[in-house]
């Protein structure tokens, strides 16, 4: 089949029939993509891109590694599919797997189909354990889209997950756009955890169950929290009984250089959330670290929650070779070493050398640009610049990763020094063609 | 390695690691399973199960379809992943297919991991294209797990996701259960849409955004609506400017005898949900087929809505070879003729032969027999009896799907009449046992 196939052939098939997410449906161009290895991708005309996204964010291992996609292979010979009430190799190895990457004092994995259903079923266990309802959570955050099902479920399964109070939000620490009027670091964390103190004092202490925070908040602009930040709010959930939820779906699994991203601020929650480079969604897959308390909470009571595909077993044997080879090809080692190292000194130059570049934040291959047009206002790049530059770096064959007025810097934790270098001169010529355009 | 498993082993590793859904955790033995084929489930001590769950009446195609898992190992060499934002082959393919099984007047497909998350994205568009919130939906249904997502976002996109009135909930019709006093199935279809218009009512017409309604109930009992039930409800939907979500996650793709449910009672929804059935959850997959009119709503507006999974290749790949297996190999007539041909006659019979089955009801291979301990009365059975029940069927090698005081009888799609005679056969026995006891 694949000798008739072309880009505009694809291209055609999509727009009549694929409604496409958070999208106007009408404006889309949709990039056709054919296949990939490692940190590239091509189309059907064999026109070659430099994946500087991972996609969304999740092959951290790269595309199309032997091991995993063999795995996944070897898996679907024996079995695809089973109901989670069973029983499963496959299942079981990954969850140890999982654990055995988690800080001690975790005993158990609960699997979900991505990083929106881990985050409902991380709420829906704070919420049972404290027997408190209340969430809260960062402005600049995402958690998922997910939101309205099981209030709609009729069946007596709703009734455990009602919640009159929900959710409530603070601001988290951002020093280039600080809601605390900081001048620096320090006085950006001590303020947010102010904040933050206050936050919970004025919703009631005794009504929060949890706090959910990403560790590093990644769509929201890769926003590394001051190095106290997160100890800090671990102190305050302590203080007051409330549990802490560390989303690790995007920071995790190696995309910072460590297995975990809040392993560099020395802080633990009580549940880790993860999807995305767990297995570098190869197979779509989520999932629960769940620290011993909790666990045997539920030891004894029931959990109301649930889905069809939980540790699916072709998403649980991509996850025993991702997490396997990552450990023995020292995958999270590499991007410790290239991110923290010529990636980050390179966009540090850029940034010194381009004026539309206002900042650069990051760990590991977790690296965000943040775009001005007034490096003294800070005012963010207009839409239409960042559309302009987004198209420019596709036609020199580097995909980005763009939100809102960011270019983020986020290759598979594979990536290579040269790669690297190539992904830096797109960005260079880029760059300083928008700075001129800027004047 | 599969030399050494055992299925203690296995049974190990979960009890130890592994967190289950809707379920009290310490209390757990789960059947191990080490693979299957067709109908056709073992373990690693060579016992088998002959499959009428269909695990969580999703496995329609039976387990292990040569072709289906062929083409998952094919697209698994090519990419396994890639971002929703992109246009794709496989996705392109499956949103045709899925559309050529559905009726006229629909456009575009918008796939997600799952049940849930489909129907999350259901009331989504529902709500933004009539611009009112409320969601109205049956008391007897389930409709998936998530909740909280998007709620504990902080970032912009929940802001249009922020519904402060949200569900309410009706009763659907159910003639052993009659809600409506009703003593045959026209009074009870008459009352049902009778209740449902004061419902509309008294919650304000104008507040409704959409019905919601799995076409025949799954979990909740296999309810099959009385004929003109449907119909009814599509008129009153249409009186009010409410759209209407059919949920053909369990009962779709074939299930029925039909490629969707709805289909044999003349009403025709503004969105269809599937899941399940639609690849027999070989890769996690669910999805929503939009109407042309919901459709070019989106054209020129935002959709805020989305997931890093939406039509993951290896999910495309497994519906594009589900569906035209089930086409070529005729899936779907063979569980309309074995489901409602010897299926449905032997059921009746075991019915009416023993005193512990108030009722059986269903269509195709989706039937669900009601265990009373009093036929007068209609007293569901005990929880302690139904548990022996179960646990003495799959001790005869036979794997059903038990809900409350239910045994739904599920078998994949492609059930033979030896298999059926060999299940009716199992139930029958125990059956027998249970009437007995019951004396």
């Amino acid at each position: 089949m694949s000798v008739q196939v072309t880009n505009a052939h694809v291209q055609k098939l999509d727009r009549q029939h694929v409604f496409h997410s958070w999208s106007v449906q009408g404006s889309l161009d949709p990039l056709v993509i054919a296949g990939g290895k490692g940190c590239r991708l091509w189309d059907y005309a064999g026109k070659e891109y430099l994946d500087f996204s991972s996609q969304l964010v999740n092959t951290n291992i790269g595309h199309q590694h032997p091991r995993v996609i063999a795995a996944i292979q070897a898996q679907a010979e024996t079995l695809a599919t089973v109901a989670p009430a069973h029983a499963n190799l496959a299942r079981g190895e990954a969850a140890k797997r999982v654990l055995s990457h988690a800080p001690a004092g975790f005993e158990k994995v609960f699997f979900t189909n991505a990083g929106a259903d881990a985050n409902e079923n991380a709420i829906r266990m704070a919420r049972a354990v404290t027997g408190r309802d209340k969430i809260l959570s960062a402005y600049r955050s995402y958690h998922g889209s997910t939101g309205a099902a099981i209030a709609a479920t009729g069946d007596p399964r709703r009734v455990p997950n009602e919640f009159s109070r929900g959710h409530a939000h603070f601001f988290n620490p951002f020093l280039y756009r600080s809601d605390f009027w900081a001048e620096n670091e320090t006085q950006e964390c001590e303020r947010a955890l102010a904040h933050l103190k206050r936050v919970i004092e004025c919703e009631g202490p005794g009504s929060i169950a949890a706090i959910l925070l990403e560790s590093i908040p990644g769509t929201a602009g890769v926003l590394v929290p001051p190095r106290a930040y997160l100890e800090g709010v671990r102190r305050l959930a302590d203080q007051h009984g409330i549990l802490l939820i560390f989303d690790e779906v995007m920071a995790g699994f190696g995309r910072t250089g460590r297995w975990f991203a809040f392993e560099h601020f020395g802080a633990c929650p009580d549940l880790i959330v993860f999807a995305k480079g767990v297995n570098s969604g190869y197979v779509p897959a989520g999932g629960i670290i769940i620290s011993e308390t909790i666990s045997r909470h539920f030891d004894e009571r029931m959990f109301f929650g649930g889905l069809t595909y939980s540790g699916h077993p072709l998403a649980m044997a991509a996850i025993v070779a991702t997490l396997d080879a990552m450990a023995e090809e020292g995958v999270v080692e590499n991007a410790d070493r290239i991110g923290n190292g010529v990636l980050a000194s390179g966009l540090s130059r850029l940034t010194d050398k381009h004026a539309v570049i206002g900042e650069t934040r990051g760990l590991g291959v977790f690296h965000a640009l943040e775009l001005v047009s007034d490096p003294e206002t800070r005012a963010p790049l207009p839409a239409a610049e960042v559309a302009t530059i987004k198209r420019a770096l596709i036609d020199k064959g580097v995909l980005p990763f763009v939100v809102e007025n960011r270019i983020h810097v986020v290759p598979p934790c594979i990536v290579s020094e040269a790669e690297v270098a190539e992904g830096l001169a797109a960005l260079d010529a880029v760059l300083g063609e928008a700075s001129a355009r800027l004047g």
